[in-house]
């Protein structure tokens, strides 16, 4: 029978001025799917390397994603799925949105492409939820499209396809400690100024606008959050202190990669990505914080395809 | 001396998505003045046709912005200033930015154009500081450099040029009614819920990558406003049913333009824009609400020179 392997990557959610809409994907941080056609029908999970999560397809997010897909296609037969993950759950860069799309779009090839994009992004959405308990999509669309993306509604989906300004690097620094669920939730306001909401706009609209002309400038004036990030960012240790460092450094922007803990910086260049990843090391290694850090273009092709046994 | 005539359009600013922000040039609705160097310093608005406003050159928005230019550039010679007032004050299509811009902009041209855009934008900032008791740019950028702007922020002063689709056209329908301003503030929400002002960013966000695709369906499913028009819109009359007859009629959308009375609407092509003209046309007629209605292009050029006596 048929045999993919596949990488599912990480991403980066929110990007300061685009809260539950905006996201970018990472290269060289990547879940590895091997999935198998099998006779027996259904979905199983055969073994998950890296993290202890549920083998049941129907409560882990790579088999609800994979289940929601062949609801709809109605195959003869079933899917084999063998999760290596490297993407640590609660990082707070797209874990369970790698996991969902990671299935969806290997069992994709596998069948020769019957779906698009927007299909697939649909039936990730429902593995997505059972980790998120809502149904969004601002990790899912960058992890399988690739690039920036914006997500307009979720119903009726509508994704935007930004572009990639070439010499856009992110530093991202995962501190290893546990931010609830819960925590990161209670702190979000459920009211915020008007003034505060206008500044927010101005900075995403411009910030759109910014990735359209590659005005690096005006991508880094945008990198703006007034109305999360006050918040939030209490929660992770060594923020301020890791935000101040990368302005220092010259990154465009710093801000809490999706719910946190992880941090993220959008630089111009690998010089400079390498400069900034060099300074939040340092301020980590005189804690006893355990961290990991990783420098990444933008990866703009989203999934793909490490190998194939037709 | 040197004397020129310049028309100075009429804008419209929010656009239903982009509150404070986003606005837009209109063709055929401008004001024009004529403004002569005069061997006697300083500024002098000699005439103002069409609408009763102040000649003292430090109460008119044209003179204060006047009086701002020279200023800072202190020349040897004065300007003498005849403004025909064709926008009407207190219509929502800024009124003030046309006569702000107007008079900064003609002086420029006399000058030789010693200032930039943005530079010429800061003294009409000051003018329609005026009329409107504080700083904002959401007309005055629209109004000089024509086309769709996002003005990121005032101070300091940064604003996007959005690209125009070649097959937009605006439709302007003026109520001849009074809102004060202090009404029209009044009723906007100093708080917004949170998961409004994500609806209303993603849809700025998503305008903004429409402008830039040249997308209509996109530009037509962000043209939405869940923060100001349902408050604002209750101060206008006919509003709901301009709105729906507009949608009925193929209309892109409809929003109140700047803090109203006047609706906007966008469609794409001349002959859409008809059909949505004479459809709210029929619903003022059978009303005995005087009214002014427009059609026009976006202007991408902004103000233009009529005539120059060297």
């Amino acid at each position: 029978m048929k045999e993919i392997k596949i990488s599912a990557p990480a991403t980066v959610a929110n990007v300061s001025c685009g809260f539950d809409v905006l996201g970018f994907c990472l290269e060289h941080v990547a879940d590895e799917m091997i999935i198998r056609e099998v006779p027996q029908k259904g979905i199983k999970i055969t073994q998950i390397k890296g993290y202890n999560l549920p083998l049941e397809a129907h409560k882990n997010v790579a088999g609800v994603s994979a289940l929601a897909l062949i609801e709809d296609a109605k195959p003869d037969y079933g899917y084999e799925i063998e999760i290596i993950k490297h993407v640590m759950p609660g990082s707070g860069i797209g874990s369970s949105a790698a996991s969902a799309i990671g299935s969806v779009y290997g069992i994709n090839e596998l069948m020769g492409r019957p779906y698009t994009a927007n299909e697939l992004i649909k039936f990730a959405i429902k593995g997505e939820a059972i980790a998120s308990q809502c149904e969004h999509a601002d990790n899912i669309a960058p992890a399988l499209l690739g690039g920036f993306t914006l997500v307009k509604s979720v119903s009726p989906l509508t994704v935007c396809e930004l572009p990639t300004p070439d010499d856009l690097f992110a530093v991202i620094v995962h501190p290893k400690i546990e931010i609830k669920t819960s925590e990161s939730r209670a702190v979000l306001p459920k009211e915020v100024a008007l003034n505060d909401a206008i500044k927010q706009w101005a900075n995403l609209g411009s910030f759109v606008h910014a990735l359209h002309t590659s005005d690096y400038d005006l991508i880094k004036s945008s990198l703006e959050d007034v109305i999360i990030e006050p918040h939030r960012s209490k929660l992770i240790p060594l923020f301020q202190m890791v935000k101040e460092s990368a302005e220092n450094n010259k990154a465009l922007g710093c801000g809490i990669s999706g719910s946190g803990p992880s941090i993220f910086t959008l630089c111009k260049g690998k010089f400079v990505a390498k400069d900034v990843a060099d300074a939040i090391k340092d301020i980590f290694n005189t804690t006893d914080i355990d961290f990991e850090i990783h420098t990444s273009k933008i990866n703009t092709k989203g999934p793909a395809v490490i190998d194939f046994k037709n």
